[in-house]
């Protein structure tokens, strides 16, 4: 699909070592469609080019995008005026006319970055056209030594890097980088990459080893100038982004009110135990620096850095995958602060995970990091598009106790929650981050070895590459989540003994099939000389499970979630006759499938009327209490899929449910497992 | 001990007519030296001259407040430079060298209001000269038609009244007029009086009724300007307090990310059902909104109020009294959503919700409003200052899961929260508000009828004022909260038959005992002719409760809360040797109380070491686990008033303690009760 030709520099020599890590094995490709391309690590990943989905549900988010989202964004940002912002720097009207926040420039380079890689999976040319013309909008406003924002610099503006904490100047260069590589990676090169260039040779003159000793307050540079040396050779960018992640942590940033941790500017990134602070800005930061450890084949940056993530999802991630527990700062709590309804677990924050854990999986080879990859992106990145793809969730709570106002399609939400899905927000960043993960979805899906392909991913789809072992081509079909069995057809097998690995969920251990017999561990594994139109089947068991929380995730004790394969399930009271779900309280062992749809039993108290004289304190014992609790009556609830939820109008929702307490455990019972 | 002559209207004249909520009852005698002094009503309220606190806790705070909290405050205004706003503004230097945040100069005034009151209930002169020193400044400040502001309003500064959803103007001003009624009702007319009362005229003139429509994005000089019409008799003070009630909730301020429920600028007085956003601004406008209720003898609408605050304690309030579930907004959750590590339960939202329960008392008479004194008094209001008076909680959440860390004496804190007890804050209004608060607690303990003295606190006091039976002198003697025991001596006692009656706290319903006898109900009372030395024992059983919570109250289901009379107790690492509270489980039936200390036993588990190879994941069933639960150990637990929590150095801490499944009650046993 590509029209130009790229500048990718050609493969280099693949000089396998036997390091388990994969860290010293070179790879032996790159440049193919994937925003990740590490020159070394255990997996080569798969591109777009090389993935293509074929049908089932990320197929039809792809679709979603193509119709929606994409369009979508680019109406509201020529709306809202993000775009006429570069107009306005041409025309010498942007003192007057600018509009958007200090990152309004970044979602611009994003809606872009989705553009490049959805032109590079369909072709699509009049997306080519509209990044041309847009990429020629913003050549115009970049300046003579490659400095580009619309807010700053000017007479009568601020000036340049004047405010490092909350300016936003290298995330948004890291956007447009990112989308620079997208078009490297999918054959164009452009107006948009040397644009891009330009401006990574600024910050590497800038901020370089004898320029400004600083770093942004936002985390995004970093991983965008290690896949711009990647995508180009030139190992100064590299270089800028190892410096970026060294100088983290040593508070060149002022205090702020939710102190220096809110930008990981408190403590060096080697020593930093776990994620804290803005999720996004920490999962950003840890992006980059595995980047830099992957590049540096560095294997004890690397450990820590595995190990701080590690961390984070014991001890700072919601069951969605979600991630961030405080809407003051858009920031992780402390260990085990996980209040459902507070949640913020950001859209964006899921997809920083996914990137993460893919580049997790990338470097040591782990298949089972595609189970936080796989959770994410089923229960938060999911959850945020309509089926429309013209509204949002920016924030993706797990328990919802007033009904959110439907937002007005016409309206953009000064708010990132208390309404459903939204057209566009002030602060817009979730929107266009969904856009270009859906496009680069495929990329997600597969890896390959000299000799075998991973798949991280259980969804239809068509791989097409070449192993050491041959050309080999496999057709995926599935309709998980829907059903758990997942078919792979050697269409074309490679001549050589190859390997299919396949991940095996970690709840499917020791319960998933692979051609009939059980799977014990992660990956599903056969290893074969394949014969043209071999079949392998692995069946993945999706019986609707009961899961308990960690005793210190304090806010959901007594509770139970209901999930089905990677599916979080919830409750929405549109589903319970009127009642509220603050009344519901559930048994946990009467959870069962009932074609398609996963049910339980409980009860629903109904609160009791307001008295009429006298107060009501709600905290008491029994000996204290008067009046009449209210009606109970027993309900059968048929659960919705967390990422569907609010589709049908306003309700109050929970994934959290009280489980009757008869039922719960004994605090030995709910300890957390290790695998 | 007032010096001057005061300027307070002659008494009105009594005039019962039967109304049992004592709206259509004017006040037999106004002007004593108390902040609220309603012209009608059930009760008159007996000031700081009427009642002198002569021992035990609450005096000791008193003392505290004397050598500690208000030069410290004094200190500190002058060391951040909001007095020096003051003289730069004067010395035309302003512009270059203002200091604090827009509301700066209310600390000032909340700082004169507190050595106002604190003057007139001990007559030192040096607080008196203090006053007359700063009120000169703030003279030389006012411009000739009353307006008065260090951050607005000069060439250079953004003009007058250009932002009222964030300029605190007339904030700012209602402190001032509530100095100026501290020294008016202490029987001292000074330029501080002066000065507010130009302010408050052009208050009228400027958002009278033909003026600008508008309200100050902070209520505050709702309750002022009532207060300043009951010290002077002017009326237009309360018509305009009465505009700006009317005129909240039509949305004249701005939409803002939190919405106009921040400012209570979303729903008419009149309809708002529960108090919404930030939580000090709605406890101050109701606490106008019901002044001007009971001038207006508008039953309804003291109904409505009245519902409005009740629906908050149901639904809204944590155990301590502590009000506000959200750090973002500083405001109200929804209903039931009362997070304890989250909860912002600000100090100053404590001393407004004491404003709004006390004005409720005197409106209706119902003495269990002092429940709701008691509780924010000992579990908010004690909890903020060092017994040094030196360094002050902001925030007062329930449940700390890190040991937050020492602040520095000399460092101003930039936050209101992750650390201990600090000296000063860049939004300091904590600190002088505490000051006013305790200079003021005489005032809260009792009040009047005409043939009858109310005890509304069980504090160490002389009581002494006239009754239409006769002068009365009672001497309440009590440690009290050790102990429960309450002697009242009727010292001078009244010539006619009088009736004496102490508020009975909720939770010792049906357990104190008056003279003998078992006491039914809100209220222990007394009637006789009694005779000098006559005395009247109330004693309160004070065995530590367990409290459990709605169930609807998510955040602490499982848990009990240990309370002991007025005071809620916590847990706190440091009695832990060694061990962090997130691993104690209590068992419910073995609290005791064992010379003075409440105690009771649990198990406190170890966390599992770190698994060096593989992931946890914190969310499973039994059948996914593996792996060491950790150590579990019995233990004995010392408990700590809550407002003595953290003055032993940093603590994980823990009001809610999760309770021993085995003990935990089924639904229908956790209702809330009615009383």
């Amino acid at each position: 699909m590509a029209t130009e030709t790229g500048t990718s520099p050609a493969p280099t020599t693949h000089q396998p070592d036997g390091a388990e890590d994969g860290l010293l094995v070179a790879a032996t490709r790159r440049g193919t469609q994937t925003p990740v391309a590490p020159t070394r690590g255990a997996l080569r990943p798969l591109g777009t080019d090389e993935v293509r989905l074929t049908g089932g549900f990320w197929a039809e988010r792809q679709r979603i995008n193509a119709v929606g989202i994409i369009p979508h964004a680019d109406a509201w940002e020529e709306r809202v005026g993000w775009i006429d912002n570069f107009r306005a720097a041409v025309d010498g009207d942007i003192l007057t006319t600018r509009t958007g926040r200090e990152f309004a420039d970044s979602d611009v380079y994003k809606l872009l970055e989705a553009m490049a890689w959805e032109h590079g999976r369909t072709g699509q040319a009049s997306l080519d056209a509209r990044i041309r013309e847009v990429a020629a909008l913003i050549g115009r406003v970049q300046e003579e030594d490659g400095y580009l924002h619309t807010l700053y610099g000017r007479e009568g503006q601020a000036p340049r890097y004047s405010d490092l904490e909350w300016g936003h100047e290298l995330y948004c260069y890291g956007h447009l980088i990112q989308a620079a590589v997208a078009r490297l990676r999918t054959g164009v090169h452009d107006e948009l990459v040397d644009i891009a260039l330009r401006a990574a040779d600024h910050v590497c003159h800038e901020f370089g080893q004898d320029g400004r000793d600083a770093v942004c307050g936002h985390p995004e540079i970093e991983p965008a100038l290690v896949e711009l040396y990647r995508a180009t050779g030139e190992r100064r960018y590299l270089d800028q982004a190892r410096l970026f992640v060294q100088r983290r942590g040593h508070r060149t940033l002022k205090d702020i009110e939710f102190s220096r941790s809110y930008f990981q500017d408190d403590v060096p990134v080697r020593e930093a135990d776990v994620m804290v602070g803005h999720a996004v800005r920490a999962l950003y930061l840890a992006s980059g620096a595995i980047d830099v450890a992957v590049e540096d084949a560095d294997r004890d940056f690397l450990a820590h850095l595995t190990a701080q993530f590690s961390r984070t999802l014991a001890r700072r991630t919601y069951i969605t995958g979600g991630m961030g527990s405080h809407h003051q700062d858009e920031a992780f709590g402390d260990d085990y602060e996980l209040p459902p309804d507070r949640a913020y677990a950001e859209t964006c924050a899921g997809i920083g995970s996914v990137m993460v854990a893919w580049r997790l999986a990338l470097a040591t080879g782990d298949l089972s990091w595609g189970d936080v990859v796989e959770r994410a992106l089923f229960n938060v990145v999911a959850a945020s598009p309509s089926p429309e793809g013209t509204a949002f969730f920016y924030t993706n709570p797990l328990h919802k106790r007033v009904p959110g106002a439907e937002a007005d399609p016409d309206v953009v939400s000064p708010r990132a929650f208390a309404q459903l899905r939204a057209p566009w927000f002030e602060v817009s960043c979730c929107p266009t981050n969904v856009a270009r993960t859906f496009a680069q979805l495929g990329s997600y899906v597969a890896t390959a070895t000299d000799d075998g392909i991973q798949l991280h991913q259980l969804a239809s789809a068509t791989i097409e590459t070449v192993l050491e072992t041959g050309a080999v081509t496999l057709e995926v079909a599935t309709s998980y989540p829907d059903s758990g069995e997942v078919t792979i057809t050697v269409v074309r097998a490679p001549a050589g003994e190859t390997e299919i690995a396949v991940r095996v969920p970690r709840w499917a251990h020791g319960a998933a099939v692979l051609d009939g017999e059980r799977v014990d561990g992660d990956v599903a594994r056969v290893r074969r000389t394949f014969a043209d139109g071999d079949v392998v089947v692995l069946e993945v068991p999706l019986v609707p499970r009961v899961s308990r929380p960690d005793p210190r995730i304090d806010a959901v004790r007594g509770c139970v979630a209901i999930e089905r394969g990677p599916l979080v399930m919830c409750a929405e009271s549109i589903d319970l006759d009127g009642d509220d779900v603050a009344g519901l309280t559930v048994d946990p062992t009467s959870v069962r499938e009932d074609a398609g749809t996963v049910r339980l039993t409980g009860t629903v108290a109904r609160p009791a009327p307001e008295p009429t004289a006298g107060r009501v304190w709600p905290y008491g014992s029994a000996a204290d209490r008067g009046g009449d609790a209210g009606d109970v009556r027993t309900v059968a609830v048929d659960l919705t899929p967390y990422h569907a939820w609010a589709q049908r109008g306003p309700s109050t929702m929970r994934v959290w449910l009280p489980a009757d307490v008869d039922q719960a455990p004994h605090r030995e019972e709910v300890a957390p497992h290790h695998a």
